[in-house]
């Protein structure tokens, strides 16, 4: 199968790249770069060198739809809301790495993306692509909402809890830390080496773009509305995403039996592994690799559960999970090209 | 005055002197180290070459009594409390770094720390170092037992919001995050660089032998007992402690009244800097100082309260806090030897 | 085929099972540990959760041979010459990460290892494994010698130009880099975190066991003896190799021409990269791969030529080099299961 | 003493401003930044909040020099060759820490950095501030051109072998290894956190604007014309320079006769430390502080003395020393204001 990637030098497409390198089932026809258009990717990647040579291309919506099968989007908000219609029309499955088709309520985008959101069929049309728990959604998809990095961790750590009643839907605070390259290839001072290095930094509480998309996901499991706490900091690494999640047990629970409820509902999801008692997930315990690993304790004296849940940010949570949504959709093995050991140290 | 540093060779130690050098009352007239006894220094720790020759000594308690007026203890847990009370009974002053006289309560001391207490009289004489509300008991004390570094960061973060009144007590959540240096100058395959760089580590959910220390110094301030949940986690830097603080806020209260209310309380303090409304304080910026920075957000949409409060480990949370507890002790200005810039970037 | 892994939990064992996890022509039949036989692998490292699964084993020879077709060895100085002699008797193929077959001096090895070479027989029947360099000898071999992570790199860019006649073989100066993961996963102070990070060392000047390895092969290169100058830093940061060679040109080269001839010695040889006139290879831009970049530059001024040569010492410098070894010893094309991307960022 | 620093919000500035904000003869009358006046200093640097809390100024030179009796000038390159003829005019002395003056020849400077040099008469006056070296010239200067952070580490560690007649002055080779805030606060993809962390790169080898500073420096003590090779590389760490430093001995001598040869002559200047045999420094030991530390290694395999040099670029390679040379300029200890213990870890 044919694959295109729109918005081709960004860390979210460099990294698509990479795992559809090796896919067995797909090839890469084209990369189109608005900003770079003519140049090679090892121009502006040269750890491609050798590898990747054909040049980047502008985007010709018509022609491209005669070349490809589906389209990979990993542009900046506010792009694929605009050309992926083109796209759809001509029967193209498009796969969507930014947030433009992740909220239903075309209102609450605006409230937290300052911008107009997409037509709101198409916000009915795409499908939240949190593969783990909308599997059968995506199989049948045409438009894809591929979740962001946070919502992944936050989620798949949250989503067993709620669905088996275990905690309260309105106790929930997420405190995310997030490794460098989630603010992506664009300089600025605060992603500036010696900023940035031996620091750590807390920055937009309570205001991330993601906190309705984890919010809109939650309200499903649990029913009801809820709101959620979400603090986000940046960690001096490259890559690696913690949620340190923390919910008031309904009632008393030993970290044994959330344990075994969660390999329960993740039992035929290789890319989640719930971690044994006593142990728990390191970022790089999943660098590289699309696995989100899930760690718990259980606290008697304060009758809260704490989730810890990690991933590597550009994997599972975005160029990862892309390829295995592409695998379902395909009716392929869902780690089919994924199926890698995680890179330690 | 003439000072020792007991426990010399640990981080803790180490960056006493580097506080001791330069201030102005002081002299350093003792390192003792059990395990490089006549060594120099600088065969341990290159970096003082040329400026601290002297060697390492044993422990002579009478001897070294007659030397000095004051004793720290960089000690590792379960030796200050044998070797204090003999310095105590000379009426030589002791500054303890370790844990050994921070809680009151024996018993709540041999559940956390899995050993036997310090004699309670100990207990009871020794005056808990947080500098900035406790100053005048410090100002009076034989024996202060400085706070343990997550301490510090967190109650410092707190206390203000519950003397006001302005948080419930019971919904405490702190989420806090550690440099490396806070592991010590042990190794061990955690603190490995390979198994620790580029990676992010919660660790002792729950089971910190901080978490006591914190509740005992919060149930004073609320008047009534309560329990914290609080977490820890391992950075990739060698420096630094966020606390990432979730309480639910009694009433709606703004950042601006809350930011007013701290600003207020730590008049006259001028190591607490309480940071603008839309400014979150990171680790860098209070790198080698003895500075804590507080940060605010009051989140109308949950009710809830974050504050993030950053210390560096090392010397708000360790040695330098001991350094302005000498100085409050002798009734010197409380910022001698310590009012130095943050070293950035 | 069916292989074997004696030395499974240091960092070059596990980067084996990283790459043999995928390879489509071998299984690993066993995994050797010593120190942890009978634990699973996942309690050693819990990235492979749920992926390696089977316990770790005791070494039997007789047992293994008849089990497996191949052994890596990626165990300590001074194993593997114990143990690889009774795996030939039995006709099984042997790989050797370490230094013990690499000399084919015992007196050499003695002055440098101060320790008793392997046997003579074995040292002359060892094939030092410099894929690119030895690739006949490679694919007839019993017993291959891998070559050391600083060797590679730095024999790698030096070799064509002694091979040309370029650069006088006298005046070689090797200033090379490494990141931490070189010195393997056993503590010390040296690695621990707080002391390795931020921080930039040198260390064994002109006295790393790598230096005879390096003037072995070059020797046969220059057809004379030679000595370089050779120094070794520990660089904060997890993987990489970087080779920074000074040597004086023959007669007046430029740039182009250098890259030319490198061009034209590495054709057909995908894991070298001679990269473009102006562009220098970063460590990052072959993190997690195979590939040994070179860049040039040849200075008219001084009449000197540089050569910058990167590797991931764990890869190209230990495991990778070792797969590939074991393609060419087996024909398959040099390049299976180890043909992916580097992973940036 | 009064004192302006001109471009006041580069690292070279804020530096200076800590060791300022503690010098016990100095007052900091004015910060000038161009870009940014009106503002003040902590909403460009939050560390110093509550501490240095007077508005950045713009330039007016005959205002400033009735306020002040000092001007440094932290200023982009070609700055300065501007306005300190305006300050000198009125007999303000005048510290530059750009490169504008430390060439003599006009001609190189063109060559080396694109750009026409200051007028011959202010390269004349100019007195080229390596403190321990031309410590007599700099107590008379009026303009000191305060030396670049290479060629600081680089000539501490040679000029006393080329004074000593030690090497051979045509052999000499220095392989630089900078942390990042050497290259500035100014963004870029090169010191984007993604791009440099756990990386390794070389950089503009042979072509370095430092080049033509090292070599005027050591053709003085050499007594003849010379060219170095000189390779620079960046290594993910904020601070620190370490220069490794290869020249030919001229006869065979013993690492301990360099030492004793090395500590005469530095005798006296307690900012650089001749380390013990057997010990080399690492860039950490210096951290924050204004020390050199020399270690070095003779091989008598190969007729090689390798110098090993470190200093923190921003302290001995910049800030540091330029407030070492404003002590000489006023007949104070060399040492006032930077008498401070490295920072460690």
């Amino acid at each position: 199968m044919k694959v295109a990637i729109i918005g081709g030098t960004g860390y979210g497409a460099i990294e698509l790249i990479r795992f559809l390198y090796n896919h067995p089932y797909t090839e890469i026809e084209a990369i189109i770069s608005h900003s770079q258009s003519g140049e090679r990717l090892d121009s502006v990647y040269p750890h491609v060198t050798d590898l990747v040579i054909e040049p980047l291309e502008t985007l010709n919506i018509d022609q491209l739809a005669e070349r490809v099968e589906l389209v990979f989007f990993a542009t900046p908000p506010g792009i694929s809301k605009k050309l992926a219609p083109g796209f759809l029309a001509k029967r193209i499955k498009c796969i969507d790495l930014s947030g433009d088709f992740r909220l239903k309520s075309s209102q609450v985008y605006q409230d937290w993306y300052q911008g107009s959101a997409a037509e709101q069929q198409y916000l009915d049309l795409a499908v939240y692509g949190l593969s783990e728990i909308y599997t059968e959604e995506v199989k049948n998809a045409e438009l894809i909402a591929n979740p962001g990095c946070y919502p992944t961790a936050s989620l798949l750590g949250l989503i067993p809890a709620l669905n088996h009643g275990m905690v309260d839907p309105q106790s929930i605070i997420i405190d995310a830390k997030s490794g460098v390259s989630g603010a992506g290839r664009s300089t600025s001072l605060n992603t500036h080496y010696p900023e940035m290095n031996e620091n750590l930094k807390a920055y937009k509480l309570g205001q991330h773009k993601h906190i309705p998309e984890i919010e809109q996901a939650l309200q499903i499991e649990a029913g009801k509305e809820l709101k959620v706490a979400f603090s986000t900091h940046l960690v001096p690494m490259t890559r690696g995403i913690m949620s340190t999640i923390y919910v008031n047990a309904i009632e008393e629970i030993s970290t044994k039996e959330v344990i075994e409820a969660y390999t329960a509902f993740y039992d035929g999801h290789p890319f989640v592994r719930v971690r044994r008692e006593g142990e728990l997930p390191a970022t790089r315990e999943v660098y590289g690799s699309n696995f989100c690993d899930l760690g718990f304790y259980s606290d008697q004296r304060t009758g809260k559960l704490t989730i810890v849940s990690v991933i590597d940010n550009l994997v599972k949570g975005a160029s990862g999970q892309a390829v295995q949504n592409m695998n379902l959709l395909n009716g392929w093995e869902p780690s089919t090209g994924l199926n890698y050991l995680p890179i330690y140290p």
